[in-house]
């Protein structure tokens, strides 16, 4: 693996801890800043672009005020560096409750399952979140997965 | 405008006129291959995600398949070249039928409107689409445009 790997992926683990915490100081040091600040863009499920740190921050910072409790589960992640960019995907399996922890078993996973691409670049202070769509799946789909599976 | 960025957008017009032709050979051209075969990516709305060249293409062809009228109405678009990767983002408003064009009436918009993340990447080809990201917009936000404008 290699380093820029390693720090994305380590960058893309804050982002989800910075959430869960609810600590939007740390999600502000993930996202891109400065010159980047006027075109960092944000999806979150369901919703449309949002452009500009401080809309995207905002949003964030509501979604939290609102949400007494939020857990990510990420898997399936996959990073390509290409360059001075890096693209991250991932599964965001989310927990969330309104009434804390005991609240959220297994059967109310409001959340639910969501995938994701985070647009990661290199900064002059290190790599920065740039991108993050994020994007709810759907009731099964027809077409089963071993008829979309990859034959190569 | 510069260069990149007038072929970026220039790709990612022939990204819909190639599905809405139903061209699956022109929708080959436009996704990368070789090398980059195994590492494309692709999220239909409410998809979980599809990896690999010949799983992408597959998922288009059965979409193609199942939908007898498609046409794309893009806007809001906004591309970032960061060395040899591209970040385009951009509105699909989506017309959709079942019976050819006259079916397709202002009031039925089943297809609605998706925003799209499409990665491109420098190859010794030309740009290629690396990534394509597509997500419903679903009900409205409790968060009116006007409470998470940007400021700056």
């Amino acid at each position: 693996m290699s380093a820029d790997v390693a720090t994305v992926e380590a960058l893309n683990t804050e982002l989800y801890d910075a959430i869960e915490a609810g600590d939007l100081d740390r999600l502000g040091v993930v996202w891109a800043a400065g010159p980047h600040a006027e075109a960092v863009t944000c999806v979150h499920p369901g919703w449309p672009v949002l452009r500009g740190r401080t809309a995207v921050l905002r949003s964030w910072a509501v979604i939290m005020a609102n949400t007494a409790y939020l857990q990510f589960f990420i898997t399936d992640v996959a990073v390509d560096v290409i360059g001075d960019a890096a693209v991250l995907t991932c599964a965001e399996n989310i927990l969330t409750g309104v009434g804390g922890p005991s609240d959220a078993s297994a059967d109310s996973l409001p959340g639910g399952r969501v995938v994701t691409t985070n647009l990661f670049r290199r900064t002059p202070e290190g790599w920065r979140l740039y991108l993050h769509h994020a994007s709810p799946v759907l009731e099964p789909s027809d077409i089963e997965p071993g008829d979309i599976e990859d034959e190569t």
